[in-house]
């Protein structure tokens, strides 16, 4: 049958934007798919699954996994270390799933330069006052964490033109759409289905 | 609210591929298109209308269109002029519309030269045999011209790599769904959607 190319998304926009329920409502039309789940040295939230939300790891072994090239791309975040695992993310793209990260502006802009076929997707609200209703109406930060998520999101709305391309997240279902519309015409590309045109 | 950017879409694709269709339908999904309709020299078949199909000129006016640049590309196929008048297209652009034209590929390449940022879908169909089936149930076309359409369909397949997209048209109904989540995303792209960052 058909063969394709998998390809690699990596999803970014600022803290509060609602980009997990758009990313999982997208990704619920595709059966293809591995969502990369990130390491990080932070402790776990309440709620917050091993291996789901995150893989809680040690400093030290973080540190390790920098020295071997086991990060795809990381940061560090308010003294925490971020990081995509490298392994399960090149071992998918082999396999032919596509692969969906969604990480931090500094390491999107990692990835992309070492995978420039990689598409790139930033969210933003509507405007900033709506960033800032969202963050207040979550009740999980003080006043100061929401002043520093604000002055941050302005800063990375900067960083929106190294993206592919833009969601403007008025509504959940319109921006999760838009996400499956990005997804789907990517996999049409030229470079994606070539291999049909080779029979 | 949200400004935009109009886009220009090209679709090419060899003849009895089942174009037409697919595009109509896909249109269907979108209020703010034009489709651009060709001048030809040549006759009208029964059925075709006027400024519906084609616009039906003389070749003498048909050259001196050429001649004082009225057309954004144009070709001689079977000894008839077709083009596309250049007016139509860059009012509707210039008014916010996105505009879609349905032509051969020499005319393709000639338009992305001079408009880089239009967006370029080839539409093939799963096979040659399935092609050569279809041509033959259409019944129009004689032994040697379905000869003559797939050795040509042949060719074109060669520049299929100049093209951004690629359809594979085994199914209308997929097909037209394809081509309508090409040119969402593509108005999702950054270049198009920037000015709603710019507030």
């Amino acid at each position: 049958m058909m063969k394709k190319t998998a390809k690699l998304f990596i999803i970014s926009g600022p803290s509060g934007v609602g980009k997990s329920t758009v990313i999982h409502r997208a990704l619920q039309n595709f059966t293809d798919f591995y969502f990369s789940v990130s390491a990080t040295t932070r402790c776990a939230r309440p709620g917050e699954k091993e291996g789901i939300d995150y893989f809680f790891i040690g400093k030290e072994e973080f540190e390790k996994g920098i020295q071997n090239q086991q990060f795809l791309e990381y940061t560090c975040y308010c003294e925490n270390y971020y990081g995509t695992p490298r392994k399960a993310v090149e071992e998918h793209l082999n396999l032919g799933y596509n692969v969906l990260l969604d990480i931090e502006i500094e390491g999107a802009s990692q990835v992309k330069q070492h995978m420039p076929d990689s598409v790139t997707v930033f969210i933003v609200p509507p405007d900033l006052q709506e960033l800032e209703r969202r963050l207040r109406s979550r009740g999980t930060d003080s006043e100061d964490k929401i002043a520093g998520r604000l002055a941050r999101a302005k800063k990375e709305f900067e960083k929106a033109p190294d993206y592919d391309y833009l969601i403007i997240n008025d509504n959940v279902e319109n921006a999760s759409q838009e996400l499956t519309a990005i997804i789907q015409a990517e996999q049409f590309r030229y470079d994606c289905r070539k291999a049909v045109l080779e029979v």
